[in-house]
């Protein structure tokens, strides 16, 4: 099987830091294949890095192992971790990052192995304080993927930090839910589900004082400039603006609350 | 042969779109070699796309697959092809973005073939109406690296969708341009080029109220701060600012115009 | 030996510029691994581009090959240059950029061996005026991964330009320094190392009018929007808000003056 990893973190590349761990994992195995999943994850925000590994994770390989690195408690008594989700394998902080692969797993009911990150002979021979993607993660990846078994790195874990993700309330006549992810287009994906909607297109959405009826099947279906929603490609009820920012439009933040309404 | 792709887009890797895609390639072809062209095009903008591909397809060995998503009409009535272009190859949508590669592969009387991409085989499973980079073009791509044919696909095109590049105006002594396309850099490449000038060095380049006489051989020939005017590594007349951005030095956009005097 | 070349820039991949060179050198020598470094250098900041270097090398392979191109000269007489430091190997403009590296490996008594870039045969066909990283740098890199010998690209260099690294001064009771760069975090490094310190973390850190007291083991030991000190993963004493930016904290920028007291 191909040795595939991919690295998700908020370092950005500005400095290095994703390359110096790519060299880590190269100097172990030297046959990996490395993917960055991205490394502008908005600083210390677990949940959007949970987010954005539960989105791109169900795309690749059986076999494919994630290390992510949102860790603002690193060097604390914060746990690591090297876990199985199915078929596909994650290592990292213990602070919340797996929440949706670990609940997406359960709920195929695959199986689910975590362990922590302890024997030392799988980390750099000389670990800091403040970097631990390169010290402990990075050499963790690249010696499973070269063969050791997650068991050889250190204790189960059988309570892993989870976050708790905002789930929307129903209400008599719809859903009340709140903007969860704003994506680079400016795009706004709310907690509210393609299932909450029983694909009922004839639905009102309000957000920031303003009302959008009806669903569209795609961004390009209406005029440039247009506020439209639309069931985004992760299965989210998404409000845009086409070839726009919804996020400017409506000067519209993570967490701000949304409205569905069945008529 | 190897199996070479890269992938071009606006998505930005922030939210982990590019690595979708690059997930659903390496799972249906694990021994690809994944190269990014950029996916920090300015978003919506085919026009930057095109010229962005056609400054980096040349240098890229024959048998490349461009995977090329800037598709501000995803999920519309909008085309999506998979296209030869002499040596190398290009999937995604029919809106343009292959105007600068298609134009030159016809003047160097290379092969040109462009297929629809209908075959529900060669797509995932279930498709979007918002990702098609990761649910059309992706899988087309990967499954052509494999080996399926073009015709495969779905049926000859023969009325690719093409876009107006603007093009220099001869007047009585010199060229009328605009300004083209600015790079990071702050830039600013100019719709005049090399061959226009034929190598005279004797020109005075005049716009936004300046004048810049003779042409530089490179940035550096100028004291940091001084505004040059240089033949850049495409070919175009570019004005620059050594050590500096012409972009903030004359307040310049893409469109402004340019003129050139012989003297 | 696996072919493993990294690639270092102030070119952003905005303009497909590092993609280009990557094409170049997958046409010359398909069988390579690429990763970047960074291509988001600030523009024309060669010390900043060294540091970087310096930071990242110390953790690729025996053998890696580092491509750097940030060349505010280029296409004046600088030279460009191939170079062996140890195990690992650089090309690119002799304007400094190997500053730290050099100084490692002399210190380290490793073998150190630079080469000017002159023939013309691992040189593309058509050289740019600006553009050496693609035309020059990216095809040597290729060509010496192949096979090529360092002495077959040019004379031997026995004088390669160094930048002078600013250094910490020993006062009556510490050390006076100055912020050497600043991370995408807005975390401060300065020019106070390690061994200045003797591990002695019974110190007063004086900036920008602010004092803080002692040293923490890391980030994650404060409160977020606490002010503290640590030895970064570099080894640096560097300035951090928790879960914040000392940058903007303090307003802070590289050349700001630092001051250690003993107590």
């Amino acid at each position: 099987m191909k040795k595939l990893a991919t690295l998700l973190t908020d370092f950005t590349e500005s400095d290095g830091y994703p390359a110096a761990m790519k060299g880590v994992m190269l100097s172990i195995t030297p046959d990996l294949t490395l993917i960055d999943l991205s490394h502008t994850v908005p600083p210390q925000n677990v949940l959007a890095g949970a987010m954005l590994l539960n989105r791109c994770a169900p795309f690749f390989p059986a076999g494919t192992m994630h290390v992510c690195v949102v860790d603002p408690g690193v060097g604390t008594q914060r746990r690591g971790i090297i876990a199985q989700f199915g078929s596909q394998f994650y290592v990292g902080p213990d602070n919340g990052l797996i929440s949706l692969v670990y609940r997406r797993t359960l709920k195929e009911s695959a199986a689910v192995a975590i362990h922590s990150l302890e024997n030392p002979a799988f980390m750099l021979g000389s670990v800091s304080n403040s970097f631990h993607g390169r010290d402990i993660f990075a050499p963790a990846a690249a010696h499973f993927l070269n063969g050791v078994n997650l068991t050889d790195f250190g204790a189960e874990v059988t309570d892993p930090v989870l976050l708790q993700i905002p789930e929307p309330i129903k209400t008599n006549d719809g859903w009340k839910g709140e903007i969860l992810h704003i994506d680079a287009f400016g795009n706004l994906a709310t907690t509210i589900r393609a299932e909450n909607l029983a694909l009922n297109r004839n639905i009102q959405i309000i957000l920031q004082g303003q009302t959008i009826k009806g669903l569209q099947r795609t961004f390009g279906a209406g005029k440039p400039g247009d506020l439209v929603a639309i069931i985004d490609s992760d299965g989210y009820l998404s409000v845009c603006v086409v070839n726009g920012s919804a996020q400017r439009f409506l000067d519209a933040k993570a967490g701000d609350s949304i409205q569905i309404m069945f008529s």
